[in-house]
C-alpha cells in the first residue's frame, strides 16, 4: 500500500477565526459563511458538550460540495482557539419574554467579559468583533477586560442596519440592492441613526427619489428590524443576516480589504464624544479599525448620535456596577 | 419627485423552489443556499405560523451583502407555492428518544402524504425531491400520493451518503475533498452500500490506497453518519450537509446539468428491482432522472443491494397499511 | 457496455447568448466571463474561420476546472446564433495611427448594421447590447437597422466609464472599491459628464471627500481612460473591464435584476433630447431597459450633456449619410 | 476636508504571485483569473514597455465590477517582483510554422533561464511553476538554473492534459465535466501518458462506459490537445485552458489545498526514473510539491512513461549543449 504520500494530518487553511458561541445560531451561521467562503478555519467554541462538535462535523460533511478547504471543528475549551486571527463573540442570551432588561445584560456581561478574557488568553494578537447584545456596552466591556488597543475590538451592528436600511429600500423601489448603499449609524437600538442623505441608489440620495413620509416609514422599519424578526419568529431572533453582517467584518480583516463601514467603534474625541462604543463609518482593514471617519452631519443628526451615545453611556456604567456586584 | 422609473413590485428570478418544512433546519438552510447561488426564487411553507415568514425576511435582510438577487418569502399556504419549478419535502419529525420506528413512519407518512398532493397540486409540472426520513419509503408513498411519472420524484440520500465517505476518506489520507468521488447506494440507513471499488482519488479506487481494514472502518462510520451527529448534537440531526446534498440536486435539474449522482429513484427492473425507491446512479437534469446507469456490481454488491431493497420494500408495505387505518 | 443512460448530445443551458466579434479580445473575453459565471451558453460569431471554433474549444476544456456547465460555441454562420436571449455586438475596427475618424465610422457602421440585420433575423426576441465604437452612434444604427424597439436595443458605455471613475476615486482615498458607486453619462468620448454629486463612497458624495482639483483630476482621467490604455498597450485597447462592464448588463438581462445602471439608451423626450442614443441611468431586467431615469441635474452638467448629445447626433448624421453613398 | 482616513496607498493582498511574460495571452489571462478568484496580488511581467502596465490597468479597471481587492501591476523590472510566493513563467515562443524544434528549444531555453534566475533573486522562498513548452525541458533547467530544492520547482502539464482528456469525456458520454476525474502522466507532448482505468465518472472507470475504439479516440484527441486549438485558431495557441490549469495549482499552494494532481515532477527513482522532470500525480499544497504518488501500472502504461521521459531526457541533454555554445 503506498501510503506514503498521504498524510492524515488534515493540511490548515493559513488563518485562523474563533467562534465563541459557535453553536447557536448566529454562530454557526457565521462559521459556515467564514468556511464556505474558504477565508479561515473556524473553530467553534461552546458551553454545551457535543453540540459545537457535532455542527463541525455536519460542515465538515458539506466541504466537498461546497468545494472549500477550510477546516471546522467544535470544542469546549480556549486553548483549541490559540492563535485565532480574528476572535468572534455571539456568546449569550436573547431577550425572553418576562426577562428584565437589566437581567439580560448583567448575564451577558458575564459570559462576554469572561470570553473576551479567556479567548485573548489564547490569542493575543486576535482582532476581536463582539456581535452579543446589547451590543455597545457589550463592546466597551469586552475592550475593558482585554485592555485590547481600540483599532482592535469593535462590535457588530452597522453593518446588520444598513442592510436592513438598504433592504427596505431595494424593496420600496423595486431596485436589486447591490446598487443601494446605506448608512446607518448610532447604538444598536432603537436610537439608532439612519441617513437618509447618505443612503443612496447608484449615488443618488433617497431623498431624490422618496418623499419624506416614505423615508420616515423606511427607518422606522429599519429601527425596529430586529424586532420584527422576533415577533415573526416568536421562538428567536434573526440570525441569517446577522452572521453575513459579521462575516462581512471578518472578510475586510482577513483579506486586508480597506472597506469603509459602519461599525461600533471606540471614540477618543471623535464626533464630540468620548470613551463610548458607538456606531461610526469606519475603515477597516487588516489592522482593524484602521480609522474612523467624520461625517458632516446636521445638528438633528449630531443631536440624535449624541443622545443614543448618552443612553450607551449610562447602560455602560450600569452593566460595570452590576459586574462588580 | 420622479418615482416612475421604479416599480414597488419586486424583480422576481425566472425559478421558483419551494420547500415544505422550509422553516424546519434542514429546509431553511436548503433556502438560504438556493438563494445565495442564486438559482431560483424560494418558498419557504411551513405549518407554524410566523416562523417561515421571519426566516425569509432574516434572508432577504442579507440580499444585499450577499449579493444575488432572488426573493426569498414564507408562508403557510400552499396556494403561495403555486408555479414552482422544483418542490423539495422536507417536512416531518425527527426520530426522538422513546418514540418508535413505526409511530415515525406512521406520522411522517402522513405528512409527507399530505405535502405532496397539496404542493404538486400547486405546481403539477414540478420535479419533486424528498428529503423526510426515512428517505425511500417517503419518497414511494410520494410518488404513489401524486401519480407522478418516475423521473419527476426522487428522494435525497445517496449525496449525503457519498459526501459523508468522501469526508471521511478525505480526512484519512489527508487529501483535498474536491478530489474525491465516493459512490454509496442503497437504502439511507444502516443497509446502504457503499462501493469502495467506484469511491476514487483523482481516478484511483480506495482500494489501492488504503488497507481493507481501514476502509471497512471508514464505511462502517459512512452508515453511522446520520447518528454520529445525533450523538453529538443530541437535541436534533445532521441540518447543513442534507441541505447541500439537496441544493446540489436542485442546481443540477435547474441548470439542467446532466450531473451523475446516487438518488433514490423508482426502479422498473433495474439492477433486478422493481417497484421500489433506492439509491442508484442517476443522470440529472432538467427533465428530473433522465436515465439509470446500471453499474456492474460484484456479487456481494449485487447482493447488498437487494437485501437494502427488501428492507426498504418492507416498511412501504407497513407504511402503506398503516396510512389505510 | 451500458451506454444507455448516456447521451452524446451535450446539454444545454436554458439562456443563450451570441457574440458577434466573438473572436476578438473584448468578445472572446465576454464570452469566458458569461461562461464562468454560468449565465448562458455562449455563441462566438466571427468573419475569420477556424478562430471562433479554437476559442471556443479552448474555453470548453477550462470547464471542469471552472466548474460550470455553459456550452461555448464559434462559428461563423449567423444560423448558428438562432434563438439567442441576447446578442452582443463587439464586430469592428479599433481606431489604428493614420486612421481618419470619418474611416472608421463608415468601417464600423457597415459591420454593426449587418451584423445586427443578421442577427436579429435570427433571434428577433433578443436584446441586442452594442459595444463597438464610436458607441452611441453604432446603437442608433442598430436600431434603426432592426426597428427594434427602444426597451431592446442599449449601448454599454456608462458601466464602463463609471468603473474607471470608481477605480481612480478607490486608488486615490484607497478605500475597496466595492464600497464605491460612480455615476458617468453622456456619451461615450471626451464630452462623457461624470457625476460627482452622484458618485459616493457608501453614500457619502466624494464631493465631501476630496477638494475640487482633485475630482476634477480624476474625471479628466476617466475621460481618457480608453486612450490611457491604448496608449499604454500601443497594439490594441482595453478588453478585460469593458467585458466585465457588458456581462455585468448581460447578468442583469438574463436574471432580471431590475439594476439600475448607466447604459446608452434611445431617448424621447427624457432629458430634454429626442432620437438620440446616450448614456443615462436605467433600470436594466429581462424586459431590456424597464425605465429611464431622469436625475435633478445642476444647469452645467445638463447642458454638457446637452453638448454630448449634440455630438453623437452630429456623428449619428454623418454616419447614416455615409452609409447611403 | 477629512482627508485623514484615507490613504493614497493601496492596500495590499496576503499573497503576490509574480507572472514572467505576462502581458502574453497565458500570462495576462492567468493573472485575470488569480486576481479575480481573489488569490492574490499579482505582478505582470514582461519585456515589452507598456503593455504589462495596459493590462494591469484594464484589470484595475474591472475590479469594482468583479468585486475582488487584488492590486494587478505591470512591470519590466523584476525588481517589482520582489517577495513573491509563487512565481510563474509563461514567457517564451510559441512554434511557428518554419521555426525548427531545435531553434524553439534553444530560444525558449535562453528566455526560461534568465527568467528564473532573476525572478528567484528577487524571491528567493517563492515556488516556481514553468508553464513554457516543451514544458518538461523548461522545468528542467529552470531547477538547474536556481537550485531550488525539488519541491519548489514543478511544470504545469498534467492539469491541463487530464482537462482535455475530461472534457472529452464528457462530450461523448453526455455528462457533466465535474463528474469526471481524468489522469494524464508523462511528458507534455505526443507522448504523454492518459490513464483511462485511473479516468472515472463518479468513480466509475471509463472502462466500464465506453469500448476500446472509443476510448483510444479521445486519447488521440487528447495528445492532439494543443495542435487542435494551433491548427482551429491559426494565429496562435490555447491560452483560457492553460491559465485555469495553471491557476489551479497556484490556489492549491496560497491555500494549502492538499490537492492529487498531476504535475511535472522532478524524479529522484520514483517510477524507476532518475534526474527528469515529467507528469505524476503529485500532493500539492503549502510546501509545494509535497510528495510524489507511485501509481500501479499495467506494464504497457510503465513502458509508456519510459519512453516518454526517455524522450524528454534526450531534449533536456540537447537543451543543456545548445545553452552552453
Amino acid at each position: 500500500m503506498p501510503f506514503s504520500p498521504f498524510s492524515p494530518t488534515p493540511a490548515s487553511h493559513l488563518h485562523r477565526v474563533s467562534i465563541v458561541g459557535g453553536a447557536g445560531k448566529v454562530g454557526s451561521t457565521l462559521g459556515q459563511r467564514i468556511a464556505e467562503k474558504n477565508l479561515a478555519d473556524v473553530v467553534l467554541l461552546d458551553v454545551v458538550d457535543g453540540l459545537p462538535k457535532g455542527i463541525a462535523l455536519d460542515l465538515m460533511e458539506a466541504r466537498g460540495i461546497e468545494a472549500h478547504n477550510c477546516l471546522i471543528s467544535g470544542t469546549t475549551d480556549y486553548a483549541d482557539t490559540a492563535g485565532s486571527d480574528v476572535v468572534v463573540i455571539t456568546a449569550g442570551l436573547a431577550r425572553k419574554p418576562g426577562m428584565s432588561r437589566d437581567d439580560l445584560i448583567k448575564t451577558n456581561a458575564r459570559i462576554v467579559v469572561e470570553a473576551a478574557k479567556n479567548a485573548i488568553a489564547y490569542s493575543p494578537d486576535a482582532i476581536l468583533i463582539v456581535v452579543t447584545n446589547p451590543l455597545d456596552v457589550m463592546t466597551y466591556l469586552a475592550k475593558q477586560a482585554t485592555d485590547l488597543p481600540r483599532d482592535r475590538v469593535m462590535g457588530m451592528a452597522g453593518v446588520l442596519d444598513s442592510a436592513r436600511f438598504q433592504t427596505f429600500i431595494a424593496m420600496e423601489l423595486g431596485i436589486c440592492s447591490v446598487d443601494i448603499q446605506a448608512m446607518v449609524l448610532g447604538g444598536h437600538g432603537d436610537l439608532m441613526v439612519p441617513l437618509p442623505a447618505y443612503s443612496t441608489i447608484r449615488g443618488i440620495p433617497i431623498t431624490e427619489l422618496m418623499d419624506t413620509a416614505t423615508i420616515e416609514r423606511l427607518i422606522h422599519r429599519t429601527r425596529q428590524g430586529g424586532a420584527e424578526i422576533v415577533e415573526l419568529m416568536q421562538t428567536g431572533g434573526a440570525y441569517f443576516a446577522p452572521a453575513s453582517s459579521t462575516c462581512l467584518m471578518v472578510e475586510a480583516i482577513l483579506h486586508n480589504q480597506s472597506r469603509l463601514i459602519p461599525a461600533a467603534a471606540y471614540l477618543q474625541g471623535e464626533y464630540g464624544l468620548q470613551d463610548v462604543f458607538i456606531g461610526v463609518p469606519c475603515r477597516l482593514g487588516r489592522g482593524g479599525i484602521e480609522s474612523i471617519l467624520e461625517l458632516r452631519l446636521s445638528e438633528a443628526e449630531r443631536d440624535a448620535l449624541h443622545t443614543s451615545a448618552k443612553s450607551v453611556r449610562e447602560s455602560i456604567e450600569q452593566a460595570i456596577a452590576m459586574l462588580k456586584r
